[in-house]
């Protein structure tokens, strides 16, 4: 099975979520995109603990664009360094993951 | 540790995800399966780039039961080509795996 | 990449998910924790099938911790056997993979 990964986004808001689930779409970069109810963040900035309101983002797409993903990312999304991390997709059904294929560009 | 994985399936609505946790549940493919809050997705269908309201549904199970799984969604989920995929739990307390491990049936 | 995974928790409510949250940001056992929206859960408990309303919450920190943070979890956690498992990250973006690192303790 090619390579395929789960990559989650935390956005500060829905339109942030929105603005990277359509550039990731539209340019082939991701498959699909999830835009998660919103979820409580805690956690240690610069010394504090702080706490945030966040909305997670839901990206599958190929293995090999993780880069340009998290470089389309940061284009759009506020944050200093935003929270961009992926799991591997270790089994997919096979129509889905041929699907997931033909949505997506071929490595460069 | 066995091998055990997340299923993530995507389905229309609580219903759908409803029906196909009870049958996975009862069957004993899956120990356990959460039903998320609602989210919006973003794909290209046929061309276009679509909006839909989904459902997550999350089931915990033996990594031999994948294939079982993914038959006993298509026959309850309404999609052509549903969202069906899988991540390794690569970790996981040693009394839960126990536990994941009594709730599946043994691989046939 | 240092070695970081993704921990879930099941929680019965918000506030058992917060003092986890709490415990293991303020101990550096995680860097960040997400509590997310209430989930509905089906499992199979002694015989018969269970429904509940839960809270899922999510932690991010270095794999040598995971058991560290199943030891906390289980000091706050009601249940018998909490749902406590993890999946790899095995991307990250480098300036996220950095702070993530300096967040959570060098491993004993």
């Amino acid at each position: 099975m090619a390579h395929f990964i789960d990559i989650w986004v935390n956005c500060p808001d829905r339109e942030t979520a929105g603005r990277i689930a359509d550039a990731c779409v539209s340019d082939r970069l991701a498959a699909c995109a999830n835009i998660l109810a919103p979820i409580t963040s805690r956690y240690r900035w610069k010394g504090a603990i702080e706490t945030a309101k966040e909305v997670p983002l839901l990206l599958k797409t190929r293995a090999e664009h993780f880069n340009a993903v998290c470089k389309a990312v940061r284009k759009l999304h506020p944050y200093e360094v935003p929270a961009i991390t992926a799991t591997e997709i270790t089994h997919a059904d096979q129509a889905y993951a041929d699907w997931l294929r033909s949505e997506t560009k071929e490595p460069a």
